[in-house]
This record gives structure tokens, sequence and C-alpha cells, in this order.
């Protein structure tokens, strides 16, 4: 008998594999998927770094699931908070005031750059996104919504169409007062820039008209991922997100950061907008979305960050919006875990340790041999490795918006190599939990440099 | 040393209530309010059909919180389980297969009506709704939905413009294809009908009448929940569900029926559709909704069950929506400790007799009594009692969408008697757990009882 974490029998777990495969199969609609041509990867354990497939073999888990993992699978002290909060008190209405809600609240507000000193909880991103915008309209009243193309929001009706990705083209109808801009892309930029100085000047200037042709009295809120994360881990040059911030300023806008993928440790910082902050200061958002690394997705939950202005608005105004499970127990109680956990065992700090020392480096090695690397981009645990058919055209190695054989081949590659990546279109993520040590990650990315000889096949 | 459930403490359980109050005045964020004028009950443990608050006082929980803990607090197999599935696996993406969710599946999928074979889970019951909006759109081809007046839907942008009360106010913008109907209401019949019969032929007649007018070509889906709850708990008169039912059929429009509040139980049917079924058979939806008590809100979640056509549709292609909690490990072991929990211990049975031995009986002794009682309907554990300020023009004892100082009264005596009442506009629902014990119950109702004369006090 060989015995997987949490003392779970390997046969046994194989065994309850199949039969779970069978099931899924027979009665689990999968998101973002035609059924008929799945065949999903069965997940049997997991621990820290890694996840143990139905055939139990294990994987070095470079996705944190959907990014959310950042403390790892099953920390002993979430788990134990869980379990403890589960004895206690699982559920209460929202309107009643219980104790794992208030603390959570309170750790989160304690991090949240400025005044955003209120949180909202939700129950994930998309959700979280939804009432942002809610609040911006209230507080401004006005109804439209400029959206980075390049970026993801989740997949609710508003979110999925304030998404630019191809997400949301089947459910596009134009009926969201949504407006999407270009930002600041340099490796693919749309304003023909040369330097991270012209891209940023360039993209605030684009910011800028749109919001005049558009009518700055028209617009309720400018919404972007502080670092976008799916869309390609795109780190805004120096100054973007400051200028973003005045002119929000200057024409009443509300900005609402995304963290709902970058926040929590993702990037090596709390917030991924602390790395904007300029000699004039940090740069703060009027509204926050978070999600995934608070919790690490242990339990269910999001939320809004919201600043005093906003929150003023709804003193004696009645604000038009809840949910059954807003500030959760057992969610807010991980919640308490996770954040505490990451503080004791600075999980932030080795983000930012392991991206400047063995990520970063490794990755600039890695270009250097590998022909379908077109760039390397990233911070912390948070990095996205473009790859091309050619360095000079930078022809993606999969059109937008799809796939490839050279792509699935390359994925194909890292899972045997024992392997779990995260890929979209063009892109192999390189987003391990925060919490990796530095030999987990050189062990992934030797995986990851034999694979990308498959990539390197592909090229011109 | 007096000991709360989970052998809590009472003082300690009683200061640290103190401590959350004051941090949750401070950062949090609540639903559906004036943030200035909160001064919100806090719970310091729960068990069965109680709950404490801050003061260490015992209430019987007649709310099940947001009508959502059908197998009412702290139910030992389930926070069993929870504790289990934690220390086993909290989360993976939702591409991957685990046996939780697959269980969970099936277990749901046995129990919903006709074909209703594949189950997509949410985090709530706001996100099944625009998931369940988004599946019957593809699946047509048409963007309208039919929505009830008097009823609920969610939260989230698209959610909360289907919902037929005031809740839409704020964020309505008619840009949602969203068409409003009426629904059977006789108590408040808009069709001035005299009986059971002619209401439903005229609500037949009406959403015939608007299919007609907005037409049929333009129409996705009819969205109601099978008995309102919120709203009202009118249970619908017999054969208008069918006649919905075959309405959808013949003009090619999805019915999407949810039973997010009224599921799992609370009718005293696994389902509330099932009150529905005629001589000609069952009424099955194409799509089903469902959160609250397919697991009592343990742990966040909620899902939409889908027909076979509707699966068809994207069995080749893609569907565009998704989320990264979509059958979350720890929610779906929730769901299968609870519905195992409900049918070892026969809790929808104990629903069914509570409502038709206890609550019925006694409520309509309750109305005889009390003139402030204009009706009282319901089945199961899911009742609502009208309160009036003349039973003869049936003014209600508050407006629509409003309350008054009789209802406060009215609530603050159950309060002050040691009852947790929900209660909406001018309407006290009594939706105790569906596994309450018979005694409790008669206790609750006493409490009611007497509360009632306050109202009676306003009445002409």
């Amino acid at each position: 008998m060989t015995a997987l974490p949490g003392g779970v029998d390997l046969d046994v777990a194989v065994a309850e594999g199949a039969r779970a495969y069978e099931l899924d199969r027979a009665h689990v609609f999968h998101s973002w998927s035609a059924q008929g041509s799945l065949t999903p990867m069965t997940v049997i354990a997991a621990e820290g770094s890694y996840v143990w497939d139905g055939e139990g073999n294990r994987l070095l888990d470079f996705s944190s699931q959907l990014v959310n993992t950042n403390i790892g699978h099953q920390h002993p002290k979430v788990v134990a908070a869980i379990a403890e909060q589960a004895a206690k008190l699982c559920t209460v209405a929202p309107q009643h005031v219980n104790a794992a809600r208030s603390e959570a609240a309170r750790l989160i507000a304690e991090r949240t750059p400025g005044d955003l000193n209120r949180i909202f909880f939700t129950n994930g991103g998309a959700d979280a996104v939804e009432h942002a915008v809610r609040m911006a309209r209230l507080h401004t009243g006005k109804h439209k919504v400029l959206a980075r193309y390049r970026g993801y929001h989740g997949g609710t009706d508003l979110a999925v169409n304030l998404t630019g990705d191809p997400r949301r083209f089947p459910s596009d109808r134009g009926a969201h007062g949504v407006v999407h801009f270009n930002g600041p892309f340099l490796y693919r930029s749309v304003f023909h820039s040369q330097t991270p100085e012209q891209e940023c000047e360039r993209a605030l200037e684009e910011l800028r008209r749109v919001i005049e042709l558009e009518g700055p009295g028209t617009i309720a809120a400018v919404i972007l991922e502080s670092i976008p994360g799916t869309a390609g881990i795109m780190i805004p040059p120096p100054g973007y997100l400051a200028g973003v911030r005045d002119l929000c300023t200057e024409f009443g806008i509300v900005m609402i950061a995304d963290e709902v993928m970058a926040g929590f440790g993702r990037s090596g910082k709390w917030f991924s907008i602390e790395h904007a902050t300029t000699e004039a200061g940090p740069v703060v958002p009027d509204l926050m979305t978070f999600a995934k690394g608070v919790n690490s997705g242990y339990v269910p939950v999001g939320g809004v960050a919201i600043n005093d202005a906003i929150a003023a608005t709804f003193t004696d105004r009645v604000y038009p919006g809840g949910l059954t499970y807003s500030g959760h127990p057992l969610a807010t109680a991980s919640i308490v875990a996770t954040i505490n956990a990451m503080e004791d065992e600075d999980v932030v700090g080795n983000a930012a340790r392991i991206g400047a020392d063995v990520i970063g480096p490794t990755l600039a090695r890695m270009r250097d041999a590998h022909p379908s690397i077109g760039e390397v981009r990233g911070a912390g645990v948070f990095w996205a490795i473009e790859l091309v058919k050619d360095r000079e055209t930078r022809e993606p190695l999969a059109a937008y918006g799809g796939s490839s054989p050279a792509m699935a081949e390359t994925i194909a590659a890292c899972r045997k190599g024992g392997l779990l990546p995260f890929a979209n279109f063009n892109r192999i993520h390189v987003v391990p939990p925060c919490n990796i040590g530095a030999a987990d990650v050189e062990e992934g990315l030797r995986i990851l440099d034999e694979a990308l000889f498959v990539a390197d096949a592909h090229t011109a």
C-alpha cells in the first residue's frame, strides 16, 4: 500500500478516481468547454506544490490550479481553521455580524492601499466585479465602463462583457455600457512604441482620447487588472497606473483595480498595484476586487475593497446589491487563517525572491536558448512565456483566441515530464504557489526547458 | 462558565462578539443596506433550529437565516464531511475531475425531474441564473427573457434585472432583454379573478399575450421561481406551471425553473415544481437553478441542472462560461453529505408533515384570531403570513417595497419573545429548518401568535 497525502491509500484513490471520471462524464457540465471532446484529468490528491492524477502520477503544479493556490495545496493551518470554523459556525445570513467575517475584513483592509477601508464580501471574482461596477455607477450617477482589451474580469454576464478576451464574444450584445480600450503591451504594441516610456505615454494618450470621445460625463469607471493575468501577465510600464489614476481623478471616474488573480502575493507584493508606486506615492484605486489568493480558493469567496468616498455614498442610501453568502463564516475563517499563515511564513517575500532569484534569471537564459520564446515577462511567481513561430515577425505559436498542434504538443511534453502547466493561446505561464521552494521551481523549469525543444521544432 | 454549542464558553463568545461588532462597523460593507443606520445582530453560535445573539440570548430561528439552513445549523454529519474533505482536498481547478463533484452531480441529477441529467456548479443562486440564461440564449439563438413580477433571481447585474421586486430598481436600465409579466397571485389578483381556476386561466392568457406581443421568435426563456419565495410564497394554482411548460414548448422557449429558495425540501418535496405535477405527469423545466438548501449554505455553492437537449447544444460547441470554483471539492462534498443526511433522516418528509400537521392548521387558527392577518399560504416549511391594515381593502401593513412602524414593532415583538423571524414588506414568513421538531415549531408559532397582537393594534 502506498499512501497519498492525507493518508489516503493510493489504490483506493485510483479506483475512486476512475468512478469519479465515469460520473463526471455522465453528470458534470464543465466551464468554457465543448462537453463532448473533454478528456479531463482526474485529481485524486494534492499537497503543497504537487497534485496526483487519476493514475497516481505526481505532477508539479505550475498552474496553481487556476492561479489561485498561492499558499499551495492543503496548507495545514488553513485546513485546520476550516475544520475548526465548521465545528463552530458554518453559515449565518449576511445581515448578522460574525467574528470570522469581521476579522477577515480587518486583515484585508489593513493590507489594501490608501483608504480602501471597507470590505464587501462576495462568492468569487466575477460577482466582486459586478458589485464594484454597480457601486461605481451609483456613486457617479454615470453608466459607461471602460475596460482593457487583453483582460479578464469573470464569467457572469456583466463581468464577461467587461472582459477583454475572446471569452466575451458569444455573450456580447453591446448592451452593457462597456467600451474597451488598449492598454500598454510593448511586445505587441498597438501604438508602435519602441520603449516602455513611449508605450506608457501613448497608452495614456489613448485612454484620454477614449474618455474624451466617449464623454467623461457618461463614464462611471475604468476597470483594469493591475497586472493583466490570463491575458498575458503584462506588467504595466512605470507611470502607467499612476497616469490612469490621474485621468480618473481629473474626469470624476472611479478607478477599479481588479486584483483577483494578481493580488495576495502572486506578484511578490500583497497587491500588484504596489509595483506602480512612484516617487509621488502609492497608486490608490477607488475600488479593488479580489478572490483567489485571498484564501487560495480553499472555500469559494471574493470581495470588493471600497474607499471612504464610495462607502460614504451608501451611508444613508441603500446599497442595492447583496447575496446570501456575503461574508460567509467558513469562507472568511479561511481568509483569516490564510493571511496569518502568509505573514507568519513570509509567503509574499518568498514569491518576490523566487521571482527575482530563480524564475526571472532562469527564464532569461531559456529565452536565449529557445528560438520559440519571443518574450518572458513577470514578477514574483507570475510569469509568462510568449511563444512564437518566428522571433522576427513575432507570429504567435497559436492564434489569438485559439490553440495549435505546436502548443498542444508542448503542453503534452510538460505533462509527460511531470509538470502541470498553465497555458493560454500561445503562452505558457509559470505560476506556481507563492510558497514554492527553490528546488521545486528549478525542477519545474528544467522540465519546461525540455518541453520547449518541442516548441522550437515548430519555429521558422 | 456556561457552554454554547461546540463547547464554546459563553463569556468568551460574548466578548468575541463585542469585538466582532466593533470591527464589523469599521470594516464590513453589508448587503442591501444603508450602512450608516445598521445595528446588526451578532451571531455567536448556532445549533439545529437555534442561534445565540451577541448577548448570549438563544433565539429560535424561523428564518433559516436567508431560508437556506434546511437541515438546521451545524448538522454533525455535514460538519464532519467538511472537515474530512478539507483534510483531503480543498480545491481543484474546474477542468479537472474530482470525486466529490462527481458524486454531488449524481445525487442531484438523480433527484431532479425528467432529463435534467447534467449539473453545472456555480458559487450561488445568482450566478446559476446568469449561466442558465446564457445557456438558453445560446441554445435558442434568441435574446429576450420573460420573468415574473414578484420574484427574485439574485444580486448580480443580469440576475437582479430578472428580479421582479424592488431590489432591481436602482440597476434597471432596460438593456438586459428582460420583460416582466404577471404571474398568478389570487389574494392580490391583477386579473380580478375570484377562484384559483380563473387565476390560472387568466395568468396563462397573460403569458401567451406577452409572448405574442413580444414575439415568440425573440424570446429565449421564461424564468420563474416554481414557488416565488421572498416575494411572498405564492403557490401557483393547479395547472399553471404545466400551462407555462406547454406555452414554452409551443413557442420554442426554454423554461427555467428557479428552485434556489424553494428547492431541496423547503416545500415538503425535493423540488417545489413537484407540486405542479398533473394527471399528465410531472412538469419538467429545461433548466433548473439551485443553491441554498442543496447544502444548507454550509459552503457557498449553487448550480444549474441541464436537460439533454440543451446539454447537446454544447457537445461540440464550447459553452462560453465558467468560474474558478465551479464544482469546488469542499462545496460539493458538503452537498453529498447534506443530501445523504436528508435521505437518511427523511428531512423532506418531515418538512411536509410539519407543514400539513402543525404550521398549516396553526396558522389557519391564527388567521381567525388576528384581524391583521389577511392571508396565510404555503406548504412544507415555506409559509407566508400576509399582514394587512384592513381585511376588506387588503391594504398591506407596509407598502410594497417598504417597511412601517407596525411591521417593525411586530418583528421586534418576535425577537423579544425569543424568535428570529423572516420579514419582507408586509409579510412575515414562517421558514424554519426542514428538520425542525414539532415542539419547536409550536413554540415558535406561540411566540408569533403573541407578537401578532402588536400588528392587530394597527388594524382599522
